[in-house]
């Protein structure tokens, strides 16, 4: 009799290694992560008119807007005190808090991204309306919230987990929207100047938490699914933006229709 | 004191008349009903290559497959025995019954949009699998199941109408599928030509059921914009086709990838 060298889960299947896990997500990333999209390109390289950074900035705020709402579920689902303390986190970052105890104020994400909105030229009661936004756009952001409620809790957090992939994508936009982009300063590109920090710190628990807590194949391949679906709702964000306003003439009925002049001016 | 001629609600709001509603809910239809997209144009005036169908059938099919478990969800929250009564033809209609009692068989409709499947091309179990479908076709089409699920009932209810519009956009399908390409005949397309004959039969009692039940200003809004999020469901999943299947180049991660010869063949 030898020793088995691979471990096995209660079912007999063979578990992947913590690293081969790892391994595996850092796949989908190089694979899936939104990244690659073409529209992305067009963003950083400085190809996009006003029109079309104010339809990515409208679209993409209410991705914003669900994230404490998405992570507010998570927490009502959870028994996990430890998991919970963790977790509430995102919703202060996200959403804020006054100065006091010994903290700073903090503004939140969503006041952040706000003030992209405002410096590219959108109002920002229409930004939080939602008017105008492209319905594939709330169905992609929509169909997050509700894994997040209706799947196992593993599940719900391994979808956090495209986190892991964010830090270069924001620095490539830092870079690209202070190059390319007159609205872009320090003031207004805040938001991912935070996320460059928040991400990795957030990240630390959520793939220590799946590593741990996926204790079958199964669990993993769950796992490695629920990161390709938040890459799929990613990704159909920017199919749905390119298509409507990168395309001519594919705007769909009651969506934003970018106004006046289209080219860049130079800032005040 | 003369009598107030408009009828108003307990609010005093003014409330529409059952013509002026439905003339409002026609109005949705011709400015919104995804009969107006460019890719149903495609589609029924035959230019549309094997592989760009094969796609239309294969997204569309998730569609049909969930609309049981829509109307499930709603007939699951319903207390009015008259309504779950009406509400449950609709399920038996898609999910089909063997022969008896009276009835001949009816394969349901799932089956028929298997047929057509089939006739263009695709295997089966790849198609029911959803192995391949587009992101974004099931954000809209899930968005709708949750919109069932989560609004009140005469908004669950409202969203069906839709159906006002159908028999036109079936009757252009029917003929302009049979004209332009070798897999359409009365067996395959069958499933076009019994929603020709059922639609207006479940419309009439959703329509009678909204002009009745809405009985604020509110909840006749309520009505129409429920009308107004399910065009942009149909519409949202025609925009995911039309720009990873027409548009070169476009075909998210994971999606259906058309292979082999992309003209039409005469029929066998």
């Amino acid at each position: 009799m030898s020793a088995n060298p691979e471990p096995r889960d209660p079912a007999g299947e063979t578990l992947l290694s913590a690293a081969e896990l790892e391994a595996r997500l850092q796949q989908i990333g190089r694979e899936r992560y939104h990244s690659l999209h073409p529209f992305h390109k067009l963003l950083h390289g400085g190809r996009l008119n006003r029109g079309q950074v104010q339809a990515w900035v409208l679209n993409r705020f209410y991705y914003q807007s669900r994230i404490p709402i998405k992570d507010a579920t998570l927490l009502s689902r959870c028994e996990d005190l430890e998991l919970r303390r963790e977790w509430r986190k995102r919703i202060e970052e996200h959403d804020g808090w006054p100065a006091g105890a010994g903290r700073e104020r903090n503004e939140g994400g969503i006041e952040r991204w706000l003030v992209l909105a405002e410096a590219v030229g959108l109002p920002r009661d229409y930004v939080v309306s939602t008017e105008g936004l492209l319905p594939a756009t709330r169905f992609a952001v929509d169909a997050y919230v509700h894994f997040v409620r209706e799947k196992s809790l593993l599940e719900a957090v391994a979808s956090s987990l495209t986190e892991l992939f964010a830090p270069k994508i924001h620095e490539e936009r830092i870079a690209g929207l202070l190059q390319h982009y007159p609205f872009a300063n320090e003031r207004t590109i805040a938001y991912f100047k935070r996320r460059l920090k928040e991400a990795p710190e957030d990240v630390k628990f959520g793939l220590a938490y799946v590593i741990r807590e996926a204790r079958t194949r199964a669990q993993q391949e769950q796992v490695l699914a629920a990161v390709r679906f938040k890459t799929d709702v990613l990704w159909a964000q920017l199919d749905a933006l390119h298509h409507a306003y990168v395309e001519p003439g594919h705007v769909p009925p009651g969506a934003f229709v970018p106004e006046g002049p289209q080219e860049w001016q130079a800032s005040a």
